[in-house]
């Protein structure tokens, strides 16, 4: 493992130290998680000085491990109240593991409103005034970072939402083409990073050392047969590849899991206008780019730039829970709508989900028309203008029904709903109501063995077997979070029974370990028992794993209803 | 007792049932927060169907007792989330009373958006349209019910802020001149009346008997006693009969407790302008009332009426905890522009202290420059056209936060903090901390032995005796509570041994009882039990009695700090 990267926002210091015998061996979200566990106050203002904002690779980062090059990043969740983690892809975690840097840790906060950005690279740290990046997108930051620094730097950056230290920033990374369509999306982690005055972090690997790996060819051989399994799996092999996650859109649809009108029904009539085939047969005619990794080593390239009519770049990173939320969640039945929704989210530096499933409860509070895509932009535009009602949207689902006394508002822990409705997707619905994350579909995705047939089969309507589904998946995920490999490799690896051993392998040879599967879902456990603690220092209760009351409503197609008790649930996460 | 009125909002119907064995003998706020506890789910959401809205006079109402015309308010909280009762004077209690109505339940709620009226008279109930009462703030309302249904009728109404369902919404009480100068203010409970469509609720006694004294010599002796020790007492007797609630400003200035620009200090430079004595000599100039009662039968008499400079009618009900948040927290020196934002705040139907603290929120936030009385006017007046800054503005202090991205907000359960800080007035401060309802002073008027003197003298910068001190006035308030007699008559409680027993005295000639005061003490604890265990039920902890991370700033002029540990403070409630 490398050093820790001390910086202190409020001094403008910054100081390289070693990695305490607490933190040793962990990286990516088992290191922030237990960093935040150990040095935020759990009750503090996760706008104030005593938080941080952690960026931690994983422990395969660096590596020619396929698939490895997710960058965790933790803090007190502005959104959530709790801990958070968000990993996002690009090139930051792979650079930062060849710089021999295990996590930059951004401390303290400025008493002045002057944005810096922070530079590191293989001779040192520069932490330089801003200057004219305030104020700025990240499409432009991401410009300006990439001429004056080179191409191909890392880049973390805020747009305006961020610096407005909204609920639903995201902290943004340049991706394989310059451009911010990379997100640690989710809690609100931008708004850390802008209370810090934090306007980008550059991360340039020019002149470092390959990471060192202690046995090259037991890695080879276990790399090898880890992509020969991602390569053969019919999900990261043909489905993600051929069409990106928005594969996804008739799939749910068809299972009847796909969240209309603000979790009215399962099924969206216009499913098929906003499909992966559909954005497929669009960038055929335009141009663009079916599908391409989000970090350099993946394998399965799930991610893809979308054309406007007139055959110009509109945006990145286009996704399937971005195009529900913006979609059938708000009803916009315009793909080129939903595509400038995403281009606004990424430039303003939005969680796509939280913001989209905003902007639904925006027209459930009448503030703008069902599905009118054009209002939704004139509305989201107004994060770019620091206007009231951009206050408003920004900071999220619950906050903007709050502003509006709208009671049918899809949150626990105050974190929007991703897109598979739990009343038809049990599993997923037990992760999002138990994850010390709040609401979200990848701490735990249950939509493998209920919907895709993946890891086995367990009833997606019915209880029996879900909470067990749910716990498996949580587990082995924070794990793999730990390890700074991309979700979607449990795809694979829920398929294989050499999967997690072929994982083990590749950490064993990068480091001289022995480690077993055990030992890994172990760590996976701890990690859950550190943000559980957090969380229970926080003040949170066993009955903040909670649905709301609107998930008692009967959800057809399938006609059913969110039937767990909270008593049922409460053994979910207990190790 | 009389019967339960219960309504449903959604079907238009109402009922009226005996009151039941688990409720009976409970009145005010026993009655309110055992029925929320008991009917209302405590993890619903505050604006569902599932919350009921109580209004509940206390025991003692309808009778001669003097200062017994408090009526309780109570639901589930929309700002704190947690339970709530906020108690108000003016006209309606004691005309429920004498119609033989122990409680106002309202039931469900409307899926349309008409709005609706309840006129409750001797004859019967009626549910009414609205009509163009919609969209009206409360002085419209008042005039109109007043002018329709009868001088001198009781009327609860919701503004605009009701209408919006928004975290700082009072619901108002027409005063004794047909004024909304009376407000149930505390914990968004109009937010609930909003949600409900319920406009305003008319209460016409006309024709009905004179509540039953059992024993009328025993009653009528008690009561002369009682009048006799509030007359007598310098506070209820003196202080607030000659200058109102605002005889506390050059008061509590003095002792370094007077939270001046967002908590920063305990003086304010400009404390002589907005004073007691300078709102007495105003209103000798311009016309307006000194003193006068918030309801009928009150010896203590601490309202007013307050005039421009022109003479005209500006605002009535114009009080020391509203002129402190405009003022010495938001640091506006003007009190004609501090009246304007109290009639703004009864217009639209706004709590006071929340939507104080809220501008100087605003204010720290740089929304609107500090002590700029005429920006603050035209920032509140957007409540009043449904923008999106009144939205802001108008859910409250956290919320203003929140939008602005502002960590120094000064709020326990959400609540607001009034116009005492709990640096400089420990004993105030244990009462913010611990009570259910959030920061409210009138739960555990700590202010009295820490400052004023009254009921023994217990250091206020110190942390000795200050627990103690709250948990005995938490007890008695929610025994006042229950009687629905006014908070102020402690003063004279405390300071008079039989103070207690005469008001136990009261209540036993009223009823037949044979009550002691001990009884009436396990009552207030019971009372606190139960409001406890909804805030359990809802997913509150010890730690949510932590007051926020600014107070451990050094406060000047004594340069205390808040050290209270919360092992410390857990104790407080627990009987």
């Amino acid at each position: 493992m490398g050093k820790l990267l001390r910086v202190n926002t409020r001094e403008k210091t910054f100081g390289f130290e070693e990695v305490a015998e607490t933190y040793a061996g962990l990286g990516g979200r088992a290191l922030t998680s237990k960093m935040i566990l150990d040095e935020v106050p759990a009750t503090c203002h996760p706008l104030g000085k005593a938080n941080k904002l952690i960026f931690a690779p994983g422990i395969l980062a660096g590596s020619p491990a396929a698939d490895s090059g997710r960058l965790s990043a933790g803090a007190k969740s502005p959104l959530t109240g709790g801990i958070k983690e968000s990993n996002a892809g690009g090139l930051v975690s792979q650079k930062l593991a060849r710089l021999g840097i295990a996590a930059i840790v951004l401390e303290d906060k400025p008493e002045t409103d002057n944005y810096s950005i922070i530079v590191i690279n293989n001779d040192g740290v520069e932490i330089l005034p801003a200057g004219d990046l305030a104020g700025k997108g990240n499409y432009a930051v991401m410009e300006s970072m990439w001429e004056k620094y080179g191409k191909n730097v890392g880049v973390l950056s805020i747009g305006q939402a961020g610096e407005q230290c909204l609920k639903g920033a995201s902290i943004n990374q340049a991706d394989m083409n310059g451009r911010p369509g990379r997100a640690h999306g989710r809690g609100g982690l931008g708004a850390v990073m802008g209370a810090k005055k934090i306007k980008a972090i550059v991360v340039n690997d020019k002149g470092a050392p390959r990471v060192e790996i202690k046995d090259p060819d037991a890695f080879k051989a276990a790399n090898k047969k880890w992509v020969d399994m991602l390569k053969n799996h019919p999900v990261t092999g043909q489905g993600l590849p051929a069409l990106g996650t928005a594969v996804l859109v008739n799939v749910i649809n068809e299972a009847g899991a796909f969240p209309t009108k603000n979790f009215r029904s399962g099924r969206f009539e216009h499913a098929q206008d906003i499909s992966g085939e559909k954005i497929a047969e669009c960038i055929e005619q335009r141009g663009g780019i079916t599908t391409e990794p989000c970090h350099p080593g993946c394998v399965i390239k799930c991610s893809n730039v979308y054309h406007d009519k007139e055959g110009k770049y509109l945006t990145s990173g286009f996704e399937y829970e971005t195009i529900w939320a913006f979609g059938a969640h708000a009803t916009i039945k315009e793909l080129d709508d939903i595509a400038m929704l995403d281009r606004l989210c990424d430039d303003f530096g939005l969680d796509t989900i939280e913001t989209g499933v905003a902007l639904g409860i925006a027209m459930e509070g009448g503030m703008i028309p069902w599905g009118d895509g054009k209002a939704a932009i004139d509305l989201l535009s107004k994060v770019g203008d620091y206007a009231p009602e951009g206050k408003i949207i920004g900071n999220g689902a619950l906050f903007t029904g709050d502003a509006l006394g709208v009671d049918r508002v899809p949150v626990v822990k105050k974190q929007a709903f991703p897109a598979y409705d739990p009343r038809s997707c049990k599993g997923v619905g037990v992760t999002y109501a138990t994850t010390p994350m709040g609401a979200d579909h990848t701490a735990g995705y249950g939509v493998t063995a209920n919907i895709l047939g993946v890891g086995g089969t367990i009833d997606s309507l019915k209880k029996e077997g879900n909470i067990e589904l749910s716990q498996g998946l949580q587990v082995a995920t924070a794990a793999i979070d730990a390890a700074g490999l991309c979700l979607f490799v449990a795809f694979a690896v829920l398929d294989n029974e050499d999967g997690l051993s072929t994982i083990v392998s590749m950490i064993n040879a990068r480091f001289g370990l022995s480690l077993t599967p055990d030992d890994v879902l172990e760590l996976g456990k701890s990690i859950l028992n550190n943000e559980k603690e957090f969380n229970r220092k926080a003040g949170f209760t066993d009955i903040d794993d909670q649905l709301p009351e609107m998930f008692q409503e009967t959800f057809p197609p399938h006609n059913t209803t969110w039937d767990f008790t909270l008593e049922e649930l409460s053994g979910t996460l207990k190790f």
